[in-house]
């Protein structure tokens, strides 16, 4: 055998280990039993050490050394040599003690984190917060690579993308999207946006049957995958030919679940047109956050929140819920789209979800490399949703204890949604350009050439080249806010008349 | 740590591998989409080569050597020991490639089984057959234990089992059962068993609840387990907390879930009941097949086919089937206890059924100790059949082609089945010489004294001791054929009128 092929078992090894990682993970969030928490925590523990303990394994760095000079190898080669590269020396900057020292932060602060939220009290999340803030300062140090401190963050979750990069692209959008939002408020004034009638029951089959009709008219393949329950939902390319994805359900008003199970497929579809031929390598997985998040949000908004959707999902719907009131496509849509100063992140529509995401984006930046304590970081929260939102916050509950993400040590991880809404109306754009009218595809209710586009350019192509190469690739420009800009304003312009 | 530390953190990983592959197979049986099934099948056999890798390790074997010769380890600890020592030994004995070899002979035999069985012909499988049992008995060589070529089969089921063990057992179970048999079937002809009538509906949902219901009263714990469908019903001890068993439905007749149900809960509250201190570990696993038999009999046929369980188990029943006949609890009883001498092992009668095992094991100990050749397999089968039975068997399907097991190469297997018959029945009694009458018991719907009288004598002691003594222990005798021929003809003597 030659190195690379030694090298690719091994690295085979490394992302089985952690597939079974997420096998098991997706198991205990949808159907374990609840007693089985602590033997599942344990084993996923073990898991997790011994993929760590493979991928620092000393012989995967002389593969490493001698790959990176070896003439001859291909563009697939390369990338997982590059990729594999990066996770190596990553894990290897980190001492054994910390990385146990880390999680066993992170663990316990989630847990705070769910009574601190509960509770709506930051103070009680704090001290925990202020700890994992340092032993991130710590690992940063550990990974010692060029630039800001959270640079060393935002490469985590988007490789290539700094703060550099995002500083000039969120003023951009900031700039136009606080007066669109202005305006949408000032107009809503005089025409209120409708709304479900109180009292209505959509049972839980009759969801479960419209949304599975959506996912497989999405192209879903339902022989290589699946839909379940849970609490948070999810997407997961578990293995090769099978990919599964949670929803949960209201039973007050059936738009949660179908937009949930719209951007979930949306991930899902990704993970699907992988293609096998590159399984446990990191060739054959998604390529980042962004690139995942884009592949949602195009289904889930800029297919699923068109009155074109809703001229050939009307049916359906009537025939699932026939108590519904018998609205038409226009209100539906009208619904789907209501544009509110709410305070939740994961609730927000178009125009404000990237608000969200960049208030996030600043508090980081300024606990990183600025100097704000974290003692001052509710204040710092309320004063910038005041001024974006023109609304004030009533609790941490709805404020910055709102997200997951920072109790996980997920730090610079919010920044990736709003590259996933930019990518997808730059997809959309290039897309129509190929395809002509979108929505007269999308209403003629045959969406496979949305999805056939999508394949080669972006599924098919893994890990193959960086991000935002890869939009390059796919849309013949680089990476860039405008088609996002242009598409927020054109549709909510015509939703509220403006 | 000490060597026996070193020891338990190695042991633990094969059995973390092991029960990956539970899970992983789990899953597969129960909700996998059918396109995972490649992937799948590769994960398992990586799985399998990693805990066989770990299992031979040299190191193993240098602690194993250690550890026999430390004075002070307890009884748990000696359990360990002896157990990975059979484990290890057997493993080191095959040559890698042949265990290679071997797996593919059977994985290949088992496909062209299922469809010989389809075309039910013999000829189709024979090539197979004989190749896995000229395979089987090379495996035999390499493993180079005491007793006959037989013996090495049968030892790995059931530890110190052998043929002159089952011998005298089976000769003198069978001279009694064929003449029981005989008197039922002369007492049927003037009394036929009542029947379910045609064109009854009994739908699933309603099925799955009744059944949900019983599993609940034998004490199966729902927070730590789960019921799920499957074509081919089993249960599992998947994880410490997590124990999970399937059944099947017929929806013309529900006795089919039901009696899977009751059989599947009581290997699963084995399960439950094996403690997690001792989790991964051999003390802490079940001791053997045929005691697993034995709990899965004793909920079955001793509590479940009688008619103190129908006085419990009527008000259920019309509840969840209002539409069934309106039987009192003798008849359903009666409609539970059918004996009839039909060709199928799995759908047998407590009267037949071990008389279906011993024509197994008089057919492989002829295949392997004797001169039976495999091409003269069906015409020995069914001129068994006709002596024991009194019935032609009239095609392969539903003769000799019948069982999975075969062509699995579970040579050695069924013998278990009917120790745990033997065992089950031998439990009754000593748990009626402690509890009093367990009919009465029974009928009172409380049937926890039951489970509690099982789960310190046998659950709880996982592997500690050999299974004969684990009877021994429990009942104050040794393994005695007497306790069940007592049964058996006292519970069919009265059905029947005999």
């Amino acid at each position: 055998m030659s190195t690379y092929d030694d090298f690719i078992v091994a690295v085979k090894d490394i992302h089985r280990l952690q597939a079974l990682q997420g096998h098991l993970g997706w198991d205990r969030e949808t159907i374990m039993p609840e007693k089985g928490a602590a033997a599942r925590a344990d084993m996923l523990s073990w898991l997790a050490k011994e993929a760590h303990a493979r991928l620092i394994a000393p012989s995967l760095g002389v593969m490493l050394d001698a790959l990176e000079t070896t003439e001859g190898l291909d563009e697939d080669q390369q990338a997982n040599v590059s990729e594999m590269r990066r996770a190596y020396d990553k894990a290897v900057k980190l001492p054994e003690q910390f990385v146990a020292d880390y999680a066993h932060c992170k663990s316990e602060a989630m847990m705070v984190w769910q009574k601190a939220r509960e509770a709506s009290d930051f103070s009680v999340f704090e001290p925990h917060l202020e700890r994992l803030i340092s032993m991130t300062k710590e690992k940063i140090a550990y990974l010692d690579v060029e630039g800001t401190p959270y640079d060393a963050l935002l490469d985590e979750f988007e490789v290539g993308m700094k703060v550099e990069d995002y500083d000039p692209l969120f003023a951009g959008l900031r700039q136009r999207l606080v007066p669109l939002l202005d305006s949408i408020m000032a107009a809503k004034v005089n025409t209120p946006d409708p709304q479900w009638p109180e009292g209505l029951n959509f049972p839980i089959d009759a969801q479960t049957d419209f949304c599975t009709k959506v996912s497989e008219a999405m192209g879903f393949d339902f022989q290589a995958g699946r839909m379940d329950a849970s609490t948070h939902p999810f997407s997961a390319g578990l293995w090769p030919g099978d990919t599964r994805f949670t929803t949960r359900y209201d039973l007050s008003e059936p738009f949660s679940c179908l937009y949930g199970v719209m951007h979930e497929t949306g991930h899902a579809l990704y993970e699907q047109g992988l293609g096998t031929e590159h399984a446990y390598t990191p060739r054959g997985a998604a390529v980042s956050l962004g690139v995942h998040e884009s592949q949602s949000r195009f289904w889930e908004n800029q297919i699923g929140r068109t009155p074109a959707f809703w001229e050939v999902a009307l049916p359906w719907f009537k025939e699932h819920f026939p108590d519904a009131p018998s609205w038409d496509p226009a209100t539906l849509n009208r619904i789907a789209n209501k544009v509110s100063t709410g305070f939740v992140r994961v609730e927000a529509d178009e125009v404000t979800y990237n608000l969200h995401v960049m208030l996030r984006y600043e508090i980081e930046k300024q606990l990183f490399n600025g100097d704000l304590a974290v003692k001052d970081l509710p204040h710092a929260w309320n004063t910038m949703f005041q001024e974006w939102f023109g609304v004030e916050v009533p609790n941490d509950r709805l404020g910055c204890l709102q997200d997951i993400h920072w109790s996980m040590g997920a730090f610079g991880y919010f920044p990736t949604y709003t590259l996933g809404n930019l990518y997808a109306a730059q997809l959309l754009e290039s897309m129509a350009e190929d395809l002509g009218d979108i929505d007269a595809l999308v209403s003629s209710g045959d969406w496979s050439p949305l999805l056939q586009w999508l394949r080669p350019k972006i599924h098919a192509q893994g890990s193959k080249m960086s991000p935002s190469k890869l939009i390059e690739h796919a849309t013949g420009s680089e990476p860039s806010p405008e088609p996002f800009l242009r598409y927020v304003e054109s549709k909510y312009g015509r939703l509220y008349d403006l």
